[in-house]
């Protein structure tokens, strides 16, 4: 897929510098590329933020994913949030392979394009971050990619975004109640 | 801290192949470290799980931090997971530094032996995996350590165990309800 200027639709440009607040909880995620015009999805749990601005987040990409490859080949992915009504498409991303399924057309979700990047964005996700690779380094021992987000967008619409935290094996735990508390911390 | 061969009081040993579970939701963890007899902990968020067993854990650790010396030195810590009721402490652990603060004395926090490494067990948490570096590669660039967790435990009378998740500046989401989904995902 192309990029493009305006916004996806539904969408509002997110500060960069913002979106460690989104990553740092430690969201499900679901990541998303495209490759001979063909998109792609799959979930991911296996990420943390590695720096602010530039955000820099570190992900766990197995080389037995048909994402791997793509994303080795294309140098860019796009990270999506998504929240708990999408559990259950989620979960279907996660049981299937890409190599087999087109899982954007199966599963009921829409790529949209992204300003920066080829590959898709999911639409249905609260937030989506447009990435390339940052440092491959580790790639070939952990299968650990840094991306660096080049272009963030969220839904200013969603005033409730629970999203979800894998236990393991289809166990999840939703976002409940929020806490604040007196911190010096970012 | 020396190490010591029997359970820590009220800790049950963990299986290393279940210990994924447990980080990957990505709720706040306190690291704990010992340096010349003298114990200390961090509150810290950016961690991610990089392979199932042995377990390895991919941690940024800014080198702004008093604890990141200590690491560097010893090459091991704790990995604690903390559940809401310290949701205080954590937060006032991460407010002070360990240069000028006793914190477990200042905060009521109790260390606890552990059996692989020197490093001090935080008591109160729910679970406590010690850890020792296997992997110092990007510390230099983005001050990412991989740990590997060589022996865990578990508080087994925690019934409902829930977790909190960092939004930044203070903000945290507390678990909520849980979720089962029919996965192929471990």
């Amino acid at each position: 897929m192309a990029a493009r200027a305006s916004a996806p639709r539904g969408k509002k440009a997110y500060p960069l510098a913002k979106v460690y607040g989104l990553l740092e909880p430690g969201p499900v995620v679901l990541v998303s590329t495209a490759r001979d015009g063909r998109p792609n999805v799959m979930a991911l749990s296996w990420h943390t933020m590695m720096e602010f601005e530039p955000p820099l987040v570190g992900c766990v990409i197995s080389n037995r994913n048909y994402s791997f490859d793509t994303i080795v080949a294309t140098r860019e992915c796009v990270i999506n949030v998504p929240t708990v009504e999408l559990a259950r498409k989620v979960v279907q991303c996660g049981n299937c392979s890409g190599r087999k399924v087109d899982k954007f057309e199966k599963f009921g979700l829409t790529p949209e394009y992204g300003s920066q990047v080829g590959a898709p964005l999911v639409a249905e996700c609260w937030a989506n971050f447009e990435c390339r690779i940052a440092d491959d380094a580790l790639v070939d021992k952990y299968n650990f990619f840094v991306f660096e987000v080049v272009k963030a967008w969220i839904d200013p619409a969603r005033k409730n975004p629970r999203t979800i935290h894998h236990r393991g094996r289809g166990v999840f735990v939703v976002d409940g109640r929020i806490l604040k508390l007196p911190s010096r911390a970012k």
